[in-house]
């Protein structure tokens, strides 16, 4: 460990990560603390107390993104910004998110505690709706903020149970007055667990994030002809099922041949009609394609659309493929990665290059400022799940490295 | 044509059949007289009706199958049984099962109107709730007849909305005295729209159904793991989609080799959670089997436990095989086919002979009589749809070949 390594205090943070993770416990052992419910007004209530107890200032903007700061010595200055969210899926765990935004209020704890200025101000965010499990989309908090979606979209959103954005933020008293708008940042960072299996397989404390995957997502649509399963020989049928699984099989080799960054995943489909006995008329499946590439995205998709119709010809059925969304692939910036990358060194701490196949608040603050993630390790991969886990040493590993990266980009040294 | 073959009043048929298609007539064109709804008591007070006209005697077993009977000079013996059903699937359409019972009707017509008496009785049954639209299963009336279910099994069987098929039968008041039980019957004979394509590709009026298919229902499970479809690598996924896309693959191979009469189709899908962007923890596919020879069906479903197996297997994750339902395979009686091939050859009809792929009334019947079933084209082999169509004449030729056999049948040559 070099010298002037600072270290921050677990011990703390786990504590804090169990008392955020009684708010909206489920007896499964996760957490059910869905943007701007009941639940999510107490975790906000409680990250701010302790925010004032550490003399920050708070602000909540339009979007009721929290700001927690502590000011640098030079407080004209582009601030440090650290953020995550707070908000979990129904069904979620204690760490997606939640150990962002505490790993920041931990990182100004321990600078308070030890007595380091640091010549730029360091700001901690609380993000508002990152899952998007309550309104859609997801990110929508970090979106706004970095103007990919303007503000009336954004307070405009409904919930499943028909109510707005804007209206749950008057109820629960986060409709701040803050403009919500991007503003100089000198650096961001958000630490976070892996949500995936590569760290733990890899038996890597600490994943350096140096992107985030293109992400495509389709609906294909197959249109054949709903004839009785018993009297209708194969020969005659037009069968999507038979399109169906050519295009399923041949999407698979092709992630295969594109190499191990290329993730294909078909996550839903529907029949119609729908019935044991007859063969459908119409078959809808989801595919959503990953890459840390761009053009190498756009030739799977490329691709994707010569299966669809080759397969759809041979089986004499008619095949469409829907764009429904896609968010571009993203890279870090390169001078925060080597922040990161400093700091686990000095810290002595293995670490690897990883790009993230999820998306995070980071990808929409990496429009408007330098970014880059910290992953570490989570059990089984398992994430957006009540057994979602963690150890406390990895946390910690992951919060130390956040603090000596964050302290490289906020004190200037004479 | 033979000099004493007979010929029935295809206009009056026709004209009856689109009275009928009035009750319960979609904008579509179509029917929806489901079983045992205001539609349907209509439907069966219509038929009644030009029963009564006829002279014939009317009794209605405690099913609600309608019986209409013409005596026989030996009313003592076993009576020829011309059976179908009114009911239709909620988009039907105006000839299935109908055709059949007014055929029936037309038959005792012109045997009336030319003062031909037969030795035995004739009887035309209208079956309760072939279609199974309403109340599950399908030919429950028949089959109750036929001793496949129980009395109470029957009477208790609940509507989508709730209702018992009993209340219903009480309701619309065709809860009869009479018991439902087969009886010694000398020969029983059904004339049915074929509601597949193979008469009409072939251009032949009359198809002789020899058998019905074995059918077998089944649901393949396969288990995996759900986890995110961004940063879970491929080769760490336990995807149910793996072993889907390769079991309908070699389902569908497997069709191919057990020659033209197997049929495989793959009717509805349900993904689970079945979320744009994580891999399916379940995926359940019903699989519909059908062949007319029981053997191969069952060579057929070892077959499929094989490729179930091997495919889970190789992608890791758990398959199963449950089956839900069978239809053993039928042979039609020797006697009754004769009577219908000599029939069409009185007529000069070119027929051809057929296995039917779909369930009738006449499979229970099979059980308790010498049964067989005449097919006649419809359009497109288009059936379960309000475009279903037929010809007058193919109609026509169909209830002249069913007249000549039921003669055969029910006149004893001295």
């Amino acid at each position: 460990m070099a010298p002037n390594t600072l270290k921050t205090n677990g011990d703390r943070l786990w504590a804090r990560l169990m008392e955020m993770a009684r708010i909206g416990a489920t007896p499964a052992g996760g957490c059910n603390r869905q943007a701007l419910t009941d639940e999510d007004r107490l975790g906000r209530a409680l990250f701010e107390s302790w925010c004032r107890a550490l003399n920050c200032t708070l602000e909540t903007d339009q979007m009721g993104n929290i700001f927690a700061r502590r000011a640098g010595t030079e407080p004209g200055l582009p601030p440090v910004l650290i953020g995550s969210h707070l908000d979990t899926q129904p069904t979620g765990g204690k760490f997606d998110g939640v150990f962002g935004v505490l790993a920041g209020l931990e990182v100004i704890e321990s600078l308070v505690e030890q007595n380091i200025p640091t010549t730029h101000s360091i700001e901690v965010v609380a993000w508002t709706n990152e899952e998007g499990a309550r309104f859609s989309p997801a990110m929508i908090g970090s979106g706004v903020f970095a103007g990919a979606f303007d503000l009336e979209y954004g307070l405009s959103r409904r919930s499943r149970d028909g109510v707005t954005l804007a209206s749950e933020l008057q109820r629960i008293g986060y409709a701040g007055s803050r403009v919500c708008q991007a503003y100089p940042i000198k650096a961001a960072f958000e630490v976070h667990i892996e949500q995936g299996p590569i760290l733990e397989a890899a038996d890597m404390p600490i994943g350096i994030v140096t992107g985030v995957q293109g992400m495509r997502w389709y609906d294909l649509e197959l249109l054949g002809e709903a004839v009785h399963a018993g009297p209708t020989p194969m020969n005659t049928r037009r069968d999507p099922v038979r399109a169906l699984h050519t295009i399923i099989s041949e999407v698979y080799k092709f992630a295969d041949q594109f190499g191990p960054w290329a993730r294909v995943t078909f996550g839903d489909a529907r029949f119609e009609p729908g019935a044991r006995n007859t063969v459908p008329e119409k078959v809808v499946v989801t595919l959503d394609l990953r890459h840390p590439e761009e053009s190498t995205l756009a030739e799977m998709e490329k691709r994707l659309q010569q299966i669809v119709s080759t397969s759809a010809a041979q089986a004499n059925v008619t095949g469409k493929v829907h764009q429904e969304w896609q968010s571009p692939a993203i890279s870090f910036n390169a001078h925060c990665i080597a922040a990161i990358e400093a700091s686990a060194q000095s810290l002595d701490l293995n670490a690897m290059h990883l790009v993230s196949g999820a998306g995070h608040d980071s990808v929409y603050v990496s429009r408007i400022a330098p970014t880059a993630m910290i992953f570490v390790p989570c059990k089984g991969g398992i994430s957006h799940n009540e057994s979602e886990s963690a150890e406390p040493a990895d946390l910690t590993a992951g919060c130390d490295v956040l603090l000596n990266a964050v302290v490289q980009m906020a004190v200037r040294v004479a």
